[in-house]
């Protein structure tokens, strides 16, 4: 028999009315004689609320205790769903991590599944019992519990398809499936049916926030299938899967933005190995993450470097580069912080060329003005000004036809 | 090293200022060297929360489930209070039940604990930490997580206490002791310092509600000192141990009382064998607890039967008469409801003759009329009626002199 995991998010079982709704569409799917495996994240705000516990506790708390504390979240909805299912009938088995045999290292706060031991989880399929794990958690070679960090259940979920060679993993969200670009900036924006792990990790890493970056990386490793659907909307959802021969007619699979970049500008540094480890050196060291980096060589053996930021940690980070100045050696510094990234995401773009030029040209045509380009393998991303967003990304998307399959 | 096991109910953890306190009283006593293990209920009123999750999920909740849901109670509470013991610099260590080692049978809400592996709690020991347990918890042999049932924090508490080895097991609740009888009935109530196990029991199976029962059974078993204290303020408290031969002093302990009786007499019924089975069949069926029973012989071979019975269960007591009169046989039916029951208990009782006609001459002596008398080794209780409750409770402790030691 087949195996199929479904995980359900935080605002998916929010409610013990949501949970009967999940229940319910269990009931129709029991019949497909697949075995059945439900992840669950905790329900709505149950996290913050431990969180807001914990803090009234200790400032720092001790990380073995604040698992202990966090776990009990996933426990209290995967005891619930399986009440209900049982209440209608289905046999149902919910079930901690460490019940289900998920291990993991002892980083505690954000642990990393070392392995998965299947033997209960296959003992309760063989009693044709539908299980409910707790996402989110597991336990150490101590037998402490342990928590996977933000995402945390998806990695469950994916980790468990893999453990079980499970057909396909279920990712239920509050969207129904993954699109071409955001349907609030782009009305044609459209949802897609299939795409490949590379290019949906472009795409969350870009601001399309319906998968962790983690789980992607996890379910490519092991190749299993996840699908993105809508927990209380019927439908298909967005299949995401390793890249196929059939599937290289798709030039760009979307277009992805982010909104709260802030760029940097250092002037007149020194042109010699070694300077760009100067003056991002410090700033990774004051936990300040980088994202684009360019840098122009000018003639006068100085060179300008260029990056951004997240916003919200703009202003750190010019503390940092003011306080280094003697260390980074630098002429002058500039900032700007009301501009977005907005990027192209398509494996057909490794076999196609000339996508970049289309791109520029289509940006130039509308006016929008290119501050910065960084491309990869399948993604050229351009930093633009904050007022040129929504006409970028119509234009983009007209110009590639994606709103067509 | 000395091991002190030390228990904390849910309206002494109810707060985190609470269990701030809490820490505050172990980081003085650390200086101590003992080792020492925490024992906590869910905080406040977390497990009726619980229960009412529960209820809106499903009308007869899967046990299993129910006891996955119940249990995060008590594991929030421990890790909270590691929590703030790692703040404040003393080393701990929060435990689920089953971490600790605490396994015991398959009757999910109501588990019973078979054996306790207390290899976990001993490392911590051995690392000078103090451990935190999650109480009211446990595992079965298939890894499923139970609940004791009511008083199971108490419960957890005597047993690791026995297992250990330990040299005292601290009960923490919001009375400062066991009195002589309830201060609130009568002001010249006095603290006991030491009661016997079986004293205990007596006083607390009639109304004292400072330990349940089970607990104290299981200190008596495995000759666990038990000491009761308040929570949050000094105190010696009192002291429940094995009986020694210098406490036979104490000719009466306390008096205890119970107010939500009611009686129930039915007469002329064949005094023949297997009549009280008659009677009290049918009625323990319909889960209705009795309490005292007193049988009286008449000179027609007719008997009488009265007995007592939880006053909110005497309607449905007499329901059950009512319908069963034809197998019961009986001439007629009478109840009264506003009845108590006074009783007093001392292991010196057993080696003293006269305490009954004493206590009996003592009520005579007040006006209070006796309705039932029902004795046992070391108690001796009466069936009076509720409105001379207080002045036979104050009677009784000046005739035996209970306000001295």
């Amino acid at each position: 028999m087949a195996i199929i995991v479904k995980k359900f998010g935080g605002s998916s079982v929010s409610t013990i009315p949501k949970l009967k709704n999940i229940a319910k569409q269990i009931l129709i799917e029991k019949n497909s004689k697949n075995n059945i495996l439900i992840v669950l994240s905790a329900m709505g705000d149950t996290t913050d609320k431990l969180v807001v516990m914990s803090n009234k506790a200790s400032k720092s708390p001790n990380p073995k205790d604040y698992d202990m504390l966090l776990s009990t979240g996933e426990q209290i909805s995967v005891s619930l769903l399986s009440m209900i299912l049982n209440d209608l009938g289905i046999e149902a088995t919910s079930l901690t991590g460490w019940q289900a045999g998920i291990r993991t290292d002892s980083a505690n706060m954000a642990a990393r599944i070392s392995n998965i031991d299947t033997k209960r989880i296959k003992l309760e399929f063989s009693k044709s019992r539908i299980v409910v794990v707790a996402g989110f958690q597991g336990i150490d070679s101590q037998k402490n519990i342990t928590t996977l960090g933000r995402g945390g259940s998806d990695t469950t979920a994916v980790a468990l398809a893999a453990a079980l060679k499970a057909k396909e993993c279920q990712i239920f969200t509050d969207v129904d499936g993954v699109y071409t670009t955001d349907p609030r900036i782009c009305s044609k924006a459209r949802k897609l049916e299939v795409l490949t792990y590379e290019e949906m990790l472009e795409m969350s890493g870009l601001g399309s926030k319906v998968l962790q970056l983690r789980s992607v990386e996890f379910a490519s490793k092991y190749n299993v299938p996840l699908r993105v659907l809508h927990a209380h909307q019927e439908g298909s959802g967005t299949l995401i899967k390793k890249e196929e021969k059939k599937m290289e007619g798709a030039l760009i699979s979307g277009i992805a933005f982010t909104k709260d970049e802030a760029e940097v500008m250092i002037k007149g540094v020194k042109d010699e190995p070694g300077v760009a480890a100067k003056i991002l050196g410090p700033i990774g060291e004051a936990n300040i993450e980088i994202d684009m980096i360019v840098q122009n060589v000018g003639s006068n053996g100085l060179a300008d470097f260029t990056f951004t930021v997240s916003r919200n940690t703009l202003k750190k980070a010019l503390q940092v580069i003011d306080k280094k100045k003697k260390i980074m050696m630098y002429e002058s510094v500039s900032s700007k912080s009301n501009i977005v990234k907005v990027s192209l995401v398509g494996v057909g773009m490794r076999s196609h060329a000339g996508i970049a030029s289309k791109m520029f040209k289509c940006l130039a045509k509308n006016k929008v003005n290119i501050r910065m380009i960084s491309t990869s393998e399948i993604k050229i991303s351009v930093v633009i000004d904050q007022k040129n967003l929504e006409i970028a990304v119509q234009a983009l998307h007209n110009e590639f036809k994606l709103e067509k399959k």
